[in-house]
């Protein structure tokens, strides 16, 4: 371990959890690293929710706003949540116990492009920033962190946050040094290009300067990142990865994409590991993935020699695959690059890049506005991540799902949206099981049979229904709608039990 | 007029716009210039309408498929819409004849955001462009270009289309020659960043290059673009001009703008106006815009001194102002720039810039999803424009509108809005005139009173009740809502002539 810490300084910082986490106050704002399951810290989180369940025994109050880069763990998000330590949380949410408290009203959450934290973090939107929490690899002998498994918003943390607690974890490979490409977007108004040309571009350092006297704790831990089991793929899955290949295939043949110019975007999830799947007996080759996750099929990709470089703020690896990251990160590293998630995700990049983005959804309407994040309106599932960083700048953008859900009775494409996150002018292809609707060049009418067609056979004639009573006298054509019936299928749901009433 | 077609090759290709409107058939994709009333073409709309009335009496099929820059004109979106020579339209339309016949549902619609279109065109998105009509102040020596007031897609069209039809207009100032900056971005994958790093930069030439094999016909026109008369401002648009001051000074006060750094995009209308009027008379310096649209307020601050440069893709000018454009555009073109819209709306550009966004809207829901484009989810207005270039990559964007339209029968804040253009993740400030709703850092519970607040205080009570509906037993409590009423605003509206029921 002693290896690990190689500034004296930090050396005498070095601390347990619990020590530490009597830096952290009542009303604190937090930034922590995390980024869908990796790189979150492992020990402060629960010392914080001690201290929190202390203190609230005693009628004390204590809850901090937090923030990461995405969703974390249960030893992160799920202690704090179940201890009532959390006031606010942005800028995503996926944990169980958190999202419960969300929607039962005791948690306030806010959901914002992944993109867009960092720079509201560093202007001041939220107040200032008390603390950073982020967990390295190693404290090089300058005393610059070399950060574990995700990058997410470290540097915007560590350089707003007025103290800083560092948690060096053992479990995390050493060879991950170098994979990282640390770059600060300047200050306004003095910013200049960002000077990615392709995925794999490096413009940074890998390692992240920290101002060593801000530095108020150092504490060691030897913990797995949560790395969700890889789930067997399914038939639905497999029929829309098809389609998505389907399509990769009518680009080419259109004279837009080249088999070797594909870059891809991918959300995490059974069907980018169907397309990645498809991809290894593909005949594109060279694929760059400039993304926000590296999941498991990327690293067949690399492994088969199919995919050159993949970009990324984040791993979302399965056990297997991140214990072969641990062993053989020293070859990986050639392959893989891992940046802020301001980068990452940043407009201006992947417009430049002219990647395809594919993203999953809860389901859309039948003129092509996506619900990504809220069910019934209300309901957040997790949040909007960088599906919209994303779509709104790809060359080409995809938005995937089962065409029903809860066993028939959720259809995914519906009159009306209950929650909107991307508009009718964002999206572009939808695909289901059924096939892909590709709504590109389409004005708003000419989108409703493509997208009815990729709907379930069993909600069709109810959707054409919608349409006619929309399109009957009376009402405007440009996006024909009848507000009184447009959300009867969520009323349905909520009644009946069922959408189809 | 012999001076402003100065090639031989173009010289010989003059003819009349009738002579001219031989070259456009049936079904044919055409990409005109024209941008807010400005630089649309002139004769050739009167000429293909000519067309189209004559083949319709003789029972022959003839529309075409209509992409500009965005609005342009009675003489040309008008005269096209009222001779029934347009199937599809696409990015914008705000000519009251167009408007009518997309809403009647005889002519389709896409509402697209203005940086994209240029990319899609290119990519052939929408099949291959058939004829590029593009008005020219001047065509040099070597058979380039010089754009009039306005460059939209221009660069795009004249690449893409097969053939080229270009208006050399007497009335466009030849002094317009050097105040465009024409740059092309590359095409993917070698993309390469655009090197503009602040409002005034210039990268490219003050002409577009042209294949003059596509060159089909030249026709000379001696006309004034669509200015509006000004509209003197109002007490209610002063009011949230005022509001908009305060916003700003606020930011000052928090350390996140100063008097000389202050880069503004704004809409079109009063309130804009409003504010430029403001700006005369306070501490702001050195102002820059980076915006679509040339406005008088900001010919106003650059007389003035207050303002250094101003970066747009058109004017839209009184006639006025227009006339004065015309006179000293040799004096004006050292603190104007024109750009293609791809670049006057490029997100790479506008994050880099770090500009305060201000856009109208129709209206917001008591959450922040904000209406840009359709009344009652089904007509539409004009289209989404540059907002959401604008708005998803400002430092800070704000959303202006009276806090009710129709002598107080429709209010701007509603409980569900109808048609979503902005989403609550990229809603920053809402302005009425009751004042600002700051929504930065807060979760969507702790918008509603901050929206409410700037709603008509006719309307508080009945957004109050449905708030309270939406929270009571039984819902999920992250972004409340009753689905069963949250059209009855517009329900209401519809049936008993006011939102109020």
């Amino acid at each position: 371990m002693s290896e690990r810490i190689s500034n004296e300084f930090y050396k005498s910082k070095v601390m347990s959890a619990d020590e530490a986490a009597q830096f952290i106050n009542h009303g604190d704002k937090i930034g922590m690293s995390g980024f869908t399951g990796a790189g979150y810290p492992k020990a402060l989180p629960t010392a914080i929710a001690n201290k929190a369940n202390e203190l609230h025994g005693r009628g004390e109050d204590f809850q901090i706003d937090l923030f990461t880069g995405a969703s974390t763990a249960p030893d992160c998000d799920g202690v704090l949540a179940e201890a009532s330590a959390v006031r606010y949380r942005t800028p995503y949410a996926s944990d169980p116990v958190m999202r419960k408290k969300i929607n039962a009203g005791e948690i306030k959450y806010q959901d914002i492009h992944l993109s867009h934290l960092g720079q509201q973090v560093e202007e001041g939107f939220f107040g200032n920033l008390d603390v950073a929490v982020v967990e390295a690899v190693r404290i090089d002998e300058a005393g610059n962190i070399i950060p574990s498994s995700a990058v997410g918003n470290n540097v915007e943390y560590l350089n707003s946050a007025r103290k800083i607690i560092i948690e060096v974890n053992e479990w995390q490979s050493l060879d991950l040094e170098g994979m990282h490409d640390i770059y600060k977007i300047q200050d306004l108004p003095n910013r200049t290009p960002i000077p990615i040309n392709h995925a794999g571009d490096r413009i940074g350092t890998p390692y992240i300067p920290v101002d060593q006297n801000k530095v108020v704790a150092v504490v060691k831990t030897n913990a797995a990142d949560r790395n969700a089991p890889f789930k067997p793929t399914d038939e639905i899955s497999e029929k829309i990865a098809g389609h998505f290949l389907d399509l990769l295939e009518g680009e080419v043949q259109a004279g837009r994409l080249t088999y070797d110019g594909y870059v891809m975007q991918s959300g995490v999830g059974n069907v980018p590991n169907a397309v990645m799947a498809g991809l290894l007996d593909s005949k594109f080759e060279n694929i760059q993935a400039y993304t926000e996750v590296i999941q498991d099929g990327m690293l067949d990709l690399i492994d088969s020699g199919k995919m050159t470089v993949a970009s990324a703020t984040s791993f979302a690896l399965s056990p297997e695959y991140a214990e072969k990251m641990n062993t053989e990160a020293k070859r990986y590293r050639e392959h893989i690059v891992l940046r802020p998630q301001q980068i990452s995700n940043h407009p201006e990049v992947i417009r430049r890049t002219g990647l395809i983005a594919s993203n999953g959804m809860i389901g859309c309407d039948i003129y092509g506005n996506v619900n990504s994040t809220n069910v019934a309106g209300s309901r957040i599932m997790n949040g909007i991540g960088g599906s919209g960083d994303f779509t709104r700048n790809a060359f080409l953008s995809t938005f995937i799902s089962p065409s029903t859900a809860k066993d028939g009775d959720i259809s995914a494409i519906v009159p009306f949206a209950t929650h909107i996150d991307h508009t009718e002018h964002d999206t572009m292809v939808v695909i289901t099981e059924y096939g892909y609707a590709d709504l590109r060049g389409l004005a708003p009418r000419d989108r409703v049979p493509k997208l009815i067609a990729v709907a379930h056979p069993d909600y069709r004639p109810l959707l054409e229904e919608y349409y006619e009573r929309a399109c009957s006298e009376g009402h405007f054509l440009h996006t024909p709608h009848d507000l009184k019936t447009a959300f009867d299928f969520h009323i349905n749901l909520a009644e009946k039990g069922s959408m189809k009433g």
